[in-house]
């Protein structure tokens, strides 16, 4: 149950964006901007970079999320999203995108964490320093909207289904849209 | 020195914003809205959650800005912060900002760690759902903040002079009006 009383019944984040209207706004368009916005990064690599840090910070809402939003945009699907959260470094994806799941991953420790190491490591697999950038950003975020969503103690759905419906939604229209539909 | 080259030598987030406005403009309109929004918490208060928690991941430029920020706004000045930042529980403030530092505290480590208790206590000290709510979000932003601006291990200036001309500036006139200095 979560620890404040909400004006729905909505799980997850949903509950705490209609409760909020204020700050749900900044939220969804720095979303939007982050994981859809034009990049060099397909939305599929950065809703996996959202995915993987959600499950490291265990936060089921989220890693249920973005792993069915990454796996609607992968065409490896749900098989390569589980294969990048068990083991990131032996999954079939790019030697550039093995490197920022690293740097990732190090920023879900600390900021201060992310070694230069790290970061020569992605420049060497021909990241560019926007690439490098966004990727801090989207760890970080999630490091964010995980917290949010755990340290209210909002309802996590079991049904795999209601993720997918979801992830149809933000394919087609984005973040914006489903936020929209809160009004 | 930076892991990517920016696009100006503006020390801490300030470089961020301007190398990435996409970005800049909706992380600027959640922190307005967090921390000077209307609110029952005042601005000071809410810049101390700011400062605690970025202390706490050991961020020094976003430590000492919010410090700045907070001392600027309550009338404690900088020796109520540095007492918070050191020993919140016997630091002289109301038994509310203490339960509400010690959700931050717990927001810090993860959601997860926020327990039914932690919020009780809030609430028995006469903490409403959405300043509980806020203290969460905000403790939450500054997870992701201070991992932004030291996963890309940006410059934190010596100097407190530079930060308490910029703590007048957030008073009079705020984030966004910061931001707009960029362009």
């Amino acid at each position: 149950m979560p620890h404040i009383t909400l004006n729905s019944d909505e799980p997850g984040i949903r509950g705490l964006f209609r409760f909020r209207p204020e700050t749900a706004r900044p939220l969804n368009e720095l979303v939007e901007v982050l994981l859809r916005g034009p990049s060099s990064l397909t939305p599929g690599e950065r809703e996996l970079i959202a995915a993987y840090v959600s499950a490291l910070n265990e936060c089921r809402y989220c890693r249920s999320s973005h792993s069915a939003y990454a796996a609607a945009q992968l065409p490896g699907g749900m098989a390569l999203v589980e294969q990048v959260r068990a083991d990131a470094g032996s999954a079939p994806i790019s030697a550039k995108l093995k490197a920022l799941l690293k740097i990732a991953a190090a920023v879900q420790q600390s900021g201060l964490a992310v070694s230069e190491d790290d970061v020569a490591a992605a420049r060497a697999a021909s990241a560019t320093d926007l690439e490098i950038h966004d990727t801090v950003l989207i760890a970080a975020a999630f490091c964010m909207f995980n917290r949010y969503v755990d340290g209210l103690a909002t309802i996590a759905p079991d049904d795999p289904a209601s993720y997918e419906v979801r992830a149809q939604r933000i394919v087609a229209d984005g973040y914006l849209a489903l936020l929209a539909d809160h009004h």
